[in-house]
């Protein structure tokens, strides 16, 4: 992100973009809309804010430009209410409310937003109860994850957290095993048993879990490499391993 | 794509993509630099090129924006040849060679260039044989694709075939059998047996496998979705059914 850059929690950008947001009934903070660009689908935005009477502002161009976070977003930018994230001891009670061990996902530093949202799809697809990100060095949970999760982020109880470890400990506590994937294991996921109370972390896209969190997992497994590319990608590899762990709860 | 738009094979856009290209050995059929534009690192570009004895073709700035296919190309085009795609038989002689039974993956419409790199680069690390694509409704694979499948296109055998149903009749001669994977069946995919000589069918990302190629399929399997999202992206789904395959192949 461009440090000149003026950071709201969440925007969306493009005409058609934001005349679909305004035909949901989603909450919307404001509009910007830039000066001397007041032509053609604009005005119908116009119209239909101040139906539902949000505010609209027009700003210069240099503003607008430093507040766009997308290459082109035609003129037109909506300000969106930040995700509402959970805290991690939301999860573990839905996980009792349903009566089910707990399985969570933690993501060590996923920073793309398209793996973020493929993850969080999948999460949902899985019957997670939840996924735990750091505050640091991850992608945050945005109107692009949202779409890449194709809706799944409103279904799907997130918590973001200032330390891994810290959360790990207390996951431990909660008699919740620690699962990490990594290459530096014998043991293949497929053969670890990954019934009952369950939390898998996966590592970031670049580097892959991070030493100290490494450390304080109960066990670590990996997935066979039988080719001359040594890892897959985030998504795929996360799938793989949460979908290994949905078979055996389901054969149990 | 436009249809005005001039079509080259495969090319690659932007300074810092053609000097990293220009280091490599790689072929390169000519460099298109837009007039006006020659200032900063295209002029180390240029001297890259003679250097190595590329054709530079300086042109207008309206042929440059027809030829472009990126946003934002810099003033400066690489034309590449195309990907070197392979037949079916040499896909089925690969496995011959190794002595393993073939494990082949048939995409029914990939058209997400992304999709299609991070399944190319699954299928790599899952020892699979080799891709089969249709000609026609299918992302083709370009800088793009070997970019996301982090180069393991380079490593992977890809056919491009006219008729998914013709090869699909093909591959059974051969005695091979064909999987698909679709939600129209009661049958898990882990309690399929996937060992043996399999080519697997993938589907598009909004349509799943078409219904001529689902009726040719020796047989069916789906991946349970406990959530209230009814799909995985198409790139994830494949990682979990290839590598229950390759799973399996590895306990027999």
């Amino acid at each position: 992100m461009n440090s000149e850059k003026e950071i709201y929690s969440d925007q969306i950008e493009g005409r058609n973009s934001v005349l679909e947001l305004l035909e949901t009934d989603k909450d919307i903070n404001k509009i910007f809309i830039e000066k001397g660009n007041r032509h053609g689908s604009i005005n119908k935005i116009i119209a239909k804010a101040k139906e539902r009477k949000i505010i609209v502002n027009e700003i210069e161009k240099e503003k607008f430009k430093k507040i766009a976070q997308t290459n082109n977003p035609q003129g037109v930018i909506a300000i969106v209410p930040p995700f509402d994230y959970c805290t991690v001891y939301d999860i573990i009670n839905l996980a009792k409310q349903r009566n089910e061990d707990p399985f969570i996902i933690i993501l060590d530093g996923i920073e793309d937003p398209h793996n973020l949202g493929s993850i969080i799809r999948t999460a949902e697809t899985a019957g997670v109860h939840g996924i735990i990100i750091p505050k640091r060095r991850s992608a945050l949970v945005n109107s692009t994850v949202n779409k890449v999760s194709v809706g799944a982020v409103e279904y799907m109880k997130i918590a973001r957290v200032n330390n891994i470890n810290e959360t790990i400990n207390m996951l431990k506590k909660e008699d919740i095993w620690i699962c990490g994937t990594d290459m530096e294991t014998n043991k293949y996921y497929y053969n670890q048993d990954l019934t009952g109370p369950l939390a898998i972390i996966i590592g970031s896209e670049g580097n892959g879990i991070s030493r100290l969190v490494k450390e304080n997992c109960d066990f670590l497994v990996k997935i066979p490499m039988k080719g001359k590319i040594s890892s897959l990608n985030a998504s795929v590899s996360a799938g793989i391993v949460i979908y290994e762990a949905v078979k055996q709860r389901i054969k149990k």
